[in-house]
């Protein structure tokens, strides 16, 4: 890279003005967005994008699963394309910052290289996918764009058959449309995110920016817990076979087995309910999901293993009854190598600080990682606040982040 | 009492004809009915009882509140009466003796004085009280036959007011009728009732009858454990305010500290949810409700102070809020020593073993404490099974409680 590249820096007046445009879109009058999935305020967002990309001067492009892209050609042919991006869509009463930042801080780095006249040995393109959070189906954007989607998946959406589809026609998309979204291996290059941390490691160390090791695994289960519905009133203590003991020693124990055995790992009981539910009845019934997470493949199994016979051990306990039904298994998707030696330059030469970690939410980047290399890196959250309009990050903090963006964009794709 | 009297015995054979004759009204085809106040199955058993009744040769007597009796007038004019009963309705898919059983058996009783022309110096009173169970009000029938029934206590039933009111419309009765069924005080010389034990406690020590103490008391609480939704990917384990953590933590000591220091009492967290509720966010929220019950009034005082400490410092040790809204606290309803005496004596005359329990669950007779001596003997329940279709007690433990019923309905009410 010539000396020069290395001294060029995003707009930070204009990325704020484009952020704060989008921001409006969908807004929740107290610093958050709704723009689910195919809501108007997302078909708003992404026709903003659109004009944005025409009046910029940059080709748009789109696929069959709605994916938007502004397009940066080199002028070559038969080059590869560098993607960088991420999302639109928010959850219900999400955050601004939460994948909005990250289109826009590609955009701005698209805007940068060309106002700049930089020659590119690839193109570029700045990618907003279609439904990274899962309103009818988690990342499903970027896995049609990756060849992943499958007729199955389609069958079985978050939001019901129906809304899917009155959603798809809204956005005048097709289920035919999104299985033939998919790009060649050969045409992309690598794959590059910025996003907000969702946590507080950042802020608590003082660091400037995180280069992501890796999305962790998951795995989850359905869990029940069964005893038996007796009268709490004429019932002895000693007599019942209470569902509710059983998950309340499970849910101590989880906390303290994976903080004690598991440190980089991650565990949630967040959905728990007891049948039938009365102040009168011994719970007969305890409902509830277990999801845990790893960056380690190995450890996930472990982590697997040990939550489980825990969870066999605590029915044995009590004398109740397990039924586990598991929901699924991701296994960790590791980031680039040589994405993550650039993105530490980057931070060097522009005098941050940064610090490897793995991601414990999922993003687009995973649905990527069989077609091409990936890489993100990670901007303070406030507080670790994140899927709340209290999400926030402080724009200095989101410009250092933009900037390693640029710089390792052109570390890689500038001549 | 005269030794002819102490030879009395209730016809087995008749009183199981009738008891199943009204087992199957309303039957839910495993063994078990489905009864609920006013529902078809509830207002065709009542019609059974009235031509039960009629046919029988006794006079029947309905109130405001819907409460069906059969009388057996002594014959003398200002004497008061002796109630005797229980309830015909039912839990939702409930047993087939809870409840019913106490009918038939005050029924056998005043058939059997009747065929054996037993002179009387109490009018006797065999009951069904409305809505013991509560599918609109818990205790209704009882509690207007005593006057204790307000206005305010119809304004939020149960079932909600629609319900109610259609309910009411369908067994012909009105709002206006509940509050007049008051009986006066000095009309009533007392009452008795026969139920099952809904319990484990007389069948493991393998005797015949409980004779009942009292109805414990109990107080209960609507809590909630608030903590912060966090992304449960990206939030460290020592980052998260988790309220599930805390209920869990104080499920499991109210067992060990009800056991451990309060052994006649009982507690339960019978439902318990978790908000927002999803596998992929820390609980925010814990819903609950808790209940605990004891047959001893200053217990019941130290019990509550105890368990809503233990809330507090649970909060306090995972760092949540607590909310507590108390629901409801009822003291301890005391049985006469004098009609416990009568028991124990006709327990003895026939040979059969009893022992002195509290009732852990509620009935009719807490309603008429205030305005008449009362008294309850338990009869065993296989496996203490109560509240469901496989509630079962044997015959020949039927017949016994039946027995010890009229014995000493005829100490209290014979010349």
């Amino acid at each position: 890279m010539t000396e020069s590249f290395s001294t060029l820096r995003i707009n930070p007046d204009r990325m704020l003005d484009t952020f704060n445009q989008l921001a409006l879109i969908g807004t929740t009058g107290d610093g958050g967005v709704n723009r689910t999935t195919f809501s108007e305020a997302h078909l708003a967002a992404r026709k903003w994008f659109r004009e944005q990309i025409k009046s910029s001067g940059f080709e748009f492009k789109t696929d069959g699963a709605g994916n938007h892209s502004a397009v940066l050609t080199c002028g070559r042919s038969n080059v590869q394309t560098l993607l960088i991006g991420s999302h639109l869509d928010s959850v219900p009463k999400g955050g601004r910052f939460d994948g909005a930042l990250g289109v826009v801080a590609a955009f701005e780095v698209l805007r940068t290289v060309k106002e700049n006249g930089i020659s590119l040995k690839l193109n570029l393109e700045a990618m907003d996918f279609t439904d990274e959070e899962g309103t009818h189906l988690s990342l499903f954007g970027s896995s049609a764009l990756a060849g992943h989607l499958h007729p199955d998946d389609l069958k079985n959406p978050y939001s019901g058959r129906e809304n899917f589809a009155a959603g798809l026609a809204r956005a005048g998309l097709t289920e035919e449309g999104l299985l033939q979204a998919k790009r060649s291996k050969e045409s992309i290059a690598g794959y590059l995110e910025l996003h907000i941390e969702q946590g507080k490691r950042l802020e608590r160390a003082g660091i400037n920016i995180g280069v992501v090791s890796a999305i962790v695994g998951y795995g989850s289960y359905r869990m029940s817990y069964l005893g038996r519905a007796d009268h709490a009133g004429s019932t002895t203590m000693e007599d019942r076979l209470d569902a509710g003991q059983g998950v309340a020693a499970f849910i101590l124990e989880v906390r303290e087995t994976v903080m004690r055995d598991f440190p980089n790992c991650v565990a949630n009981v967040g959905k728990l309910e007891f049948v039938p539910g009365a102040s009168n009845i011994v719970p007969a019934r305890a409902d509830f999901l277990l999801e845990f997470r790893s960056p380690d493949a190995n450890q996930l199994s472990q982590l697997d293993l040990t939550l489980t016979e825990l969870a066999e051990q605590k029915a044995k306990q009590f004398g109740l009854q397990l039924k586990a039904e598991p929901l699924g298994k991701h296994l960790p998707n590791l980031m680039s190598s040589e994405i993550q030696n650039a993105f530490q330059k980057s931070c060097h030469d522009l005098g941050l600080s940064s610090t490897v970690l793995a991601s414990g939410a999922i993003h687009d980047a995973q649905s990527l990682v069989d077609i091409c290399p990936i890489g993100m890196i990670f901007i303070p959250s406030v507080d670790g606040a994140s899927h709340a309009p209290r999400e926030f990050t402080r724009w200095e903090d989101c410009v250092n982040g933009a900037n390693v963006l640029l710089q390792t964009v052109l570390r890689l794709a500038a001549e």
